[in-house]
């Protein structure tokens, strides 16, 4: 596989084109970004862990039968991804009360919800990634009404083998995000990354957070808690 | 009928007892706000137009076969309703983007919508009212599935009815907020007001406002855009 033009450099990530059409070539980077890139900060080794976080995440997943874009990890900071078309909707499902929810809704941070929610979210840098609803989706025309289904329903299995999994590992799924895409044949896949990054991940016995609330909130060392998360998934290139 | 204890003063409205058990007496009050009473202004003949535009639009909304709390306008500034208890959902359905949403989704105001949209805003001014979906509604209780989408068929009706009447009065019905109640035996009712107050309405030529954005955004008398649409809505007690 040979590594060819940049495609998309955004956020987190560098996104490049290789010999196969099918095929992408990711690269994270130690970058963190947070409220709509207002606060940014490199730190060495992030792109590293969310790597290793992330292969092994769709690695579970591919095994519990859930589908997903991920290939290969094929150096530290890089994995091979099947190419998708983005939807430009970031698929948000909640187990327990936080950030913007909590707030929305005037609830507790740490309260547990009745039942896990799904939210969508319009994917738009420059409109602040807003919340949205079925009805924003269809005349904006983002997804189809089966996609936006198998997206709630793909969403919800996520939840399930997640939750279990880090409960089995002492952390709290509290909430994720997730981004989803098309491929050249029509395939709806989950894509992009499942990490620290884009899941609140706290202690089950002390609700410590290992998150990206950690930069968010200057709450720590966000390597440590990103370490801590690997270590828990018994990471490879793990220091600790 | 007698009026008698105050039960609740809302921002635009006293309402009362009365000595039956289902039915209660409005006052429509002078007062204007915005941003979630962050404006305020006392509008002298405010409360007589949207008593009789609410009457008015209403009484339409009965002959067309959409039931709905309206009695009977018993002064100037009152009515008689039928008691529920309002479901804290503002259901807002849109047929043009204007206000929030296309601020929410970087469309330009005015431009028609493909499709008639529905949302849902959580009624409760300590938090700003804020957008919620079927999943927020679903974990808060605040109403049944079957309510959502009653609310909603009913919405739609209400959007066809006003929406062909208010064309035939050279006036666009950008958008409108409704709220619905239950009574005593459990049934849903479309309830609260439809005025100026709650309506966006252009005219259908030059898209002058006729609504409450005239406060809102300071473009000019606020009581002659109201009595323009009680004037074209053919409302006895217009002074034009
Ligand atoms: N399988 C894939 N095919 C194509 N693009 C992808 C795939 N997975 C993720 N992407 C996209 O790669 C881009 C780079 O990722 P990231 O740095 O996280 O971007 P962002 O700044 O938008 O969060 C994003 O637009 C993401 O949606
Ligand atoms: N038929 C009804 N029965 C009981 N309450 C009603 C009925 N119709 C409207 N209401 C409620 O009357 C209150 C007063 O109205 P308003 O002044 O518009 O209040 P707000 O400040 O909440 O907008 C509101 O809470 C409204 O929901
Ligand atoms: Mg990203
Ligand atoms: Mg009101």
């Amino acid at each position: 596989m040979e590594k060819q033009a940049l495609l998309y450099e955004g956020k987190a990530k560098k996104i490049y084109q290789t010999d196969e059409q099918e095929t992408l070539w990711v690269e994270y980077k130690d970058s963190a970004t947070a409220f709509n890139g207002e606060k940014k900060a490199t730190i060495t080794g992030k792109g590293k862990l969310n790597n290793e976080i992330t292969s092994l995440l769709f690695d579970k997943l591919k095994q519990a039968g859930i589908d997903n874009h991920f290939i290969e990890k094929i150096s530290d900071t890089e994995q091979l991804i099947k190419a998708v078309t983005i939807i430009p909707i970031e698929v948000v499902v909640r187990n327990i009360a936080a950030g913007s929810l909590a707030k929305r809704l005037g609830l507790e941070e740490g309260v547990p919800l009745k039942e896990t929610i799904v939210e969508w979210y319009y994917k738009r840098d420059d409109l602040g990634d807003p919340f949205i609803n079925d009805d924003h989706i269809r005349i904006l025309e983002l997804a189809t009404q089966q996609q936006l289904s198998d997206m709630k329903e793909i969403g919800l299995k996520v939840n399930d083998v997640l939750t279990k999994h880090f409960e089995s590992l002492e952390l709290r799924l509290v909430d994720f995000k997730l981004e989803f895409g098309v491929t050249a044949d029509g395939e709806l896949l989950l894509s992009d990354e499942i990490s620290p990054d884009t899941c609140r991940l706290w202690d089950i016995h002390t609700n410590e957070k290992f998150d990206k609330d950690v930069f968010r909130r200057d709450l720590g060392d966000l390597t440590a808690a990103y370490e801590e998360i690997l270590k828990r998934l018994g990471g490879s290139s793990c220091t600790k």
